[in-house]
């Protein structure tokens, strides 16, 4: 269903009482832009630890706008075996509400803008008919206004409120030549109580005795003028009244989409998303409050707002999914799951509601892509059935079964952090491979490739045009390459730990960097995080006792009592020290459910896929980006590396061209 | 004629044609946003000085995009003895070009939006249709690379052109798990020559041996891959001609709209707008170059975009129109250029054009509102030969009776500066009446009133939140003022002078302000202006010899010959010694057009109109504003005080709510 400022009002009953009754629900939102930092690699750093990555997307990301939020919701028919959809598409547009109400800015971004465009996006529906919006002190401070602005008439007006610069509060100052005209209006108003009208339209000005009922009047051309009518006691507090419930109507108008977010809030209903942490941050943003500076503070807001959140990116890149999902781009994921050994959900519109085709793709429209999101997950959920004994067709969105992938968000493009843990502390991997290196702008990834070319396969992580992370294969390697560099002049190599330390004394001694490229890096409580020490193991290899249980194939038989989890419902503040402990719930999973292809014994762990780029193209509505051959033609054999060319630069110079 | 992306190669012609048979050419923009700053007061004081609200124009107003553009052209048809006209409207978007190009971010501001919505504006035909366009610099960038491709295609492909971090350029590393399949390509290739097919489709890789033509083949998916051909050379050279003229083509594609600007700089034809300070400023921006810092520069590089500009806005608002014309709003001015003594101008609109009724108002339609200035500009000139012996009906675009409008842009809300001269310095009016005053965030222009009660009429410009200027109308008050103030704690007063000095102390110390209230005034040279002299008289009386003549009545009965125009088309550069020769001509103007209403005396130049706010409103999409008496219920009389009432704050907070 499209709702519009049009028919908002009057579709919020059924928007209410479709989550009131949904199982669960699927959210998707469309933006105006991605990042409005120089590139997308500066954005997205394949080592950025979480709070960079947080602070970066809260930083370039914010200042667009969510214009579009879908939600599908889903209701589980036990009669019909079957799940009764009602998917809703809201277009969205912080229409100023007065003229006291702020005035948005938001960024739109040429690419992002381009691609909507391509996909058939109606941008008319967002900028004329878009529904209002306020966050929660927005709203709070105009429901003040209203309440003091209530207080005053009913006090009486004439009490300036204002601080005065003198002391004596004497009646304003009249200059000589309006004199005549004031007394003109006095009486005037004076002669409405003797003559036959009933009212007075009056220019603008103030201040009248009591038995008139003043009113500001706005035409249809929006011209203001003051109307005194003589009115009764009755008629007085009649007109009140309806004033008041106008007021009030016109308040929650202007609270507008807020109040559905604030539902779901309130519903506590488990939300599905796709590659979902923007789009949490967006609503976050848009509808409650400013993002707040740590992440932590994040995490918690995030769990009032959002109490129980699924992000189906992250399932189809965990076991037992990853070996079988090729490419998780909500898309490509979508076709998979209609394929065995999945099944393709039985779903069914409810009645008033436009069925959507899946052969038909409407892909980016939020409204779509909430339902195909709310698919992929029931495909996914119900597959996860088929290891119980009896295997069962039908997985619930209370089940236990689905636990271990609530509260994580998948991140983007990070090597060796596959999740934002929203309910606990995060994985902190190993780095002790990784080096710092610092270069002159002219380099590219081959030089980086070739510098390194003893050392067999490395990864790039482009941080700017002079630096980069270089990941080794091998830790021992780490001492010969800071031993072969030392008198090296074209460039600089530091191990990730002299880099951290460097970059923990530059922000004590107060030197926050500047620019961009070092800019995404600054954060107030880095040195916290990490000096709780680098506890997870690089490779996720899983622990001895759990390997074999992973290498026995027995599907588990009974009702997974014999799992913990350890943070996915309760401690909604959990502190640790520091040792992974929100790793344990996935890798539990992961041994749980059998490996269907034990060939990669190191690949247990959720780990973006090779073909990220296209995906996140997709979604985040950049351009689709394949390998621009013409412009590399420089003879040099890189599609080895096809997971680290994202970082690579253009010959010409760093832009947002990629996204 | 409308003009999108779709049809625009096709307008080209017609477009250029319209251009080169002109008399003049009017034009107008519509953008995304006015000011990104805090608020419009903060943008507009009424005490700025020209290179103040340049740059803060530049820094508030340029991220928005000019995303309509309307050109008018309007030729004289002897015969018929009226002006032929073409209007266009262009829709202007920047689409990226290629995945290189720059990816464009600008800001769109809601209450913009929403008026132009409000409108009836078409944002889908900007976001969808909109046309391209490049600067000069992003044109020679692109082409240089074009050609750069080109050269290293006929040299051969190969020769890495980076600089390399060791010095050996060997073979690129390949590692072993690939050699494989790259051996596996290599046969591909060779099995080429001898097998009966005719083209091979690889996966993304380079390098072949000659006799094969070798292409990046783009589907519809934008999916890449190579395709390898063989050709004899006369087909291989008929393939790169062809490939060699398409990418001519897109180049021109890519620089898009920019070309029809060259064409009218091209042109030299006088450029009409109305109040179009910021029409000129975004065009020059997007289509040819970032704006410079320093207001000399901008105006040197507005003469070479637009070697003559008339404003009909400062027209209206200048002699002998000023005292005929009550409301200067395009809309307004319009109407009353169809009433006496104005006559409405014949026009025709030139076949295979859509003709515009005035009489159904399609205001904020670039097209349309650049047809409507058009319009302004041919009655107001008209006027002027209705004062000649004989009159003339007609009076052209090159006549001498408008050369002193030329080169004059409309300065919004300055008090005693009423227009940017791009042909000379600016007018630089005395500011010894003028206070500076300092005061607790709470106070409002009410509290100023009554600190300055004694002083008779005054008027407030707001800086920020907790300074204005106070203008008294008599400038031996001031020393009043400064020693009553002389023991106040709550406030501070400063004489302009002072605070002029203490900014230049505080420029020269280096301690530039940062926060937006004190922003708006940094400016790099602003002291070698002010220290030329405050030589222009606050109330522009007209001098002794120039009133004699004024006195007369008797119209201008020759060609002008006794006047000089110092600085209309000659010196583009002329820099004076401070005293007001810019202003010299214009005053000429308003001595030889006898005025009508003498009562006035004092009125003789072109000072911002009463209903400046309605006006700004409806010319930079902000939404029409009135004086809001609900929210002004203190029992204060305010209105003798309209032409400030701009600058005064809401109780809550300052916000672009007033826009």
């Amino acid at each position: 269903m499209e709702v519009t400022r049009r028919n908002f009002k009057d579709s919020l009953n059924a928007v209410y009482s479709a989550i009131e009754e949904a199982d669960f629900l699927a959210i998707d939102g469309e933006f105006s832009g991605i990042s409005d930092g120089p590139n997308v690699s500066a954005l997205t750093n394949g080592l950025d630890t979480p709070e960079e990555r947080y602070t970066k997307l809260k930083k370039h990301s914010m200042d667009f706008l969510l214009f579009q939020f879908g939600i599908c919701t889903f209701t589980y028919d036990q009669t019909k075996s079957k799940y009764i959809i009602k998917p809703f598409n809201f277009y969205i547009f912080p229409k100023p509400f007065n003229r006291t109400s702020p005035d948005i800015k938001f960024i739109c971004q040429s690419s992002s803008i381009d691609f909507l465009a391509s996909q058939g996006f109606d941008f008319n529906k967002v900028f004329c008919n878009g529904i209002p919006y306020l966050n929660q002190e927005e709203e709070a401070q105009l429901r003040e206004q209203t309440e003091e602005r209530r207080n005053q008439h009913a006090n009486g007006v004439g009490t300036p409120s204002y601080i005065s610069p003198s002391s004596s509060k004497g009646p304003a100052h009249v200059p000589e030549e309006h004199k005549d005209f004031i007394n003109r209006v006095i009486e005037k108003v004076e002669a409405l109580f003797t003559n036959s009208e009933k009212t007075l339209d009056l220019e603008p000005c103030t201040g009248f005795p009591k038995g008139l009922h003043v009113e500001t009047i706005e035409t249809e051309k929006k011209e203001r003028f003051i109307q005194v009518s003589k009115v009764d006691d009755e008629e007085r507090k009649r007109r009140e009244q309806q004033k008041l419930e106008k007021e009030q109507e016109e308040l929650n108008d202007a609270v507008g989409f807020s109040r559905v977010v604030h539902a779901i809030s309130k519903s506590g209903k488990l939300v599905v998303g796709h590659n979902m942490l923007l789009d949490v941050m967006h609503t976050i943003h848009q509808f409650y409050c400013p993002l707040p500076e740590d992440l932590q503070d994040f995490k918690e807001v995030t769990m009032c707002v959002f109490p129980r959140l699924l992000d189906t990116k992250l399932m189809a890149s965990t076991q037992p999914f990853k070996e079988m999902i090729t490419n998780t781009s909500l898309a490509e994921l979508e076709k998979q799951l209609k394929e065995g050994p999945f099944k393709s959900p039985q779903v069914e519109t409810a009645e008033g509601f436009p069925s959507y085709d899946t052969a038909q793709e409407q892909l980016h429209e939020a409204g779509y892509d909430a339902y195909i999101t709310g698919l992929c997950f029931v495909s996914m959920a119900n597959y996860l059935g088929s290891f119980l004994t009896p295997p069962k067709a039908y997985i619930s969105a209370r089940s236990k079964l689905i636990e271990p992938f609530f509260n994580k968000l998948f991140l983007m493009r990070i090597i060796d952090i596959p999740y934002l843990n929203i309910t606990g502390p995060d994985l902190q991997p190993k780095r002790d491979h990784v080096l710092y290196v610092t270069f002159p702008k002219e380099w590219k990834t081959s030089d980086l490739y070739q510098l390194f070319s003893a050392f067999g396969n490395i990864q790039v992580s482009w941080i700017d045009d002079t630096s980069a992370f270089v990941s080794l294969s091998q830790t021992d390697q780490v001492q010969i390459a800071m031993n072969t560099s030392r008198y090296a002049e074209s460039y600089r190599i530091q191990t990730y730990a002299e880099y951290i330390q460097a970059k923990q004394e530059k922000e004590k001694s107060g030197q926050t960097p500047k620019t961009w490229g070092e800019d995404g890096w600054v954060k107030s409580h880095y040195s916290s995080t990490t000096s709780a020490g680098f506890g997870y193991p690089r490779k996720r290899s899983i622990s001895p006792a759990q390997g074999e249980q992973a290498a026995g194939d027995a599907p588990i038989t009974d009702g997974w009592s014999h799992y913990s989890y350890p943070d996915s419902a309760g401690g909604k503040k959990m502190k640790t020290d520091g040792v992974c402990p929100g790793c344990c719930d996935l890798s539990i999973l992961m041994v749980a459910v059998p490996c269907r292809d034990s060939s990669e014994s190191a690949g247990l762990s959720p780990i973006p896929d090779d073909d990220e780029e296209e995906e996140e193209e997709e979604e985040e509505g950049g351009s689709p980006e394949g390998i621009d051959l013409a412009n590399n033609s420089e003879g040099t054999v890189t599609w080895q590396q096809a997971t680290t060319r994202k970082g690579q630069k253009n010959k010409k110079k760093k832009t947002d061209g990629e996204s």
